[in-house]
């Protein structure tokens, strides 16, 4: 067997990798670290996602195992997301990511400006 | 001021985080996480990557401020990319989420197969 490697095009990491570490992923799974949420919070933490977008992406991140949906039959259809065991683990990840590109912001501001002056 | 926080639209952290983790800045992070690379080198470190999208994609990295590229005036033009310190801080959080995507791409798969199943 060859080793797992995500610079193989044909590697089935590739695939993840590409599926896990999108924007909206990214900022789902940012807001989920959070806590348990209901669908209409979730779209108001991602400033910006479109209902279609957050329905895709939490579909996809539940598929992979990532996120938990339950649903509670109660008179007004409640359904709820939260991250299973292995999405904190990934979360713990990408909140490092956040918060290095939050607190790297205007480094990165910086450098794009200096670059853009010649 | 308001406080960085990418999951606000406005935020100029949304921007960055959107910037520098897709697929292609991941990957190419990752194999220049290695050294210092050649472009040709670079492309078939990052199997399947387009000439475009490889050159597209380092520029941008060059402009934050994350990669450097040093031309070589010699008999033929010598190209070579490599992390700046701030790239290689990105890199190695760049690094736990490909080894954590590649430790656990079986468990996703399962994840994924199982869903599948219904």
């Amino acid at each position: 067997m060859n080793k797992i490697n995500c610079l193989k095009e044909k590697c089935p990491s590739r695939n993840i990798i590409t599926n896990v570490s999108d924007k909206w992923s990214i900022l789902l799974i940012t807001a989920l670290l959070r806590g348990i949420f209901r669908f209409g919070e979730l779209k108001r933490k991602v400033e910006g996602i479109s209902p279609k977008m957050a329905t895709q992406t939490l579909r996809k991140l539940e598929r992979f195992g990532l996120v938990k949906k339950t649903i509670y039959p109660e008179k007004t259809l409640k359904v709820e997301y939260q991250l299973t065991p292995l999405g904190n683990e990934l979360g713990t990840i990408i909140q490092q990511l956040t918060t290095w590109t939050e607190t790297n912001t205007d480094a990165l501001l910086n450098a794009e400006s200096k670059f853009n002056q010649g």
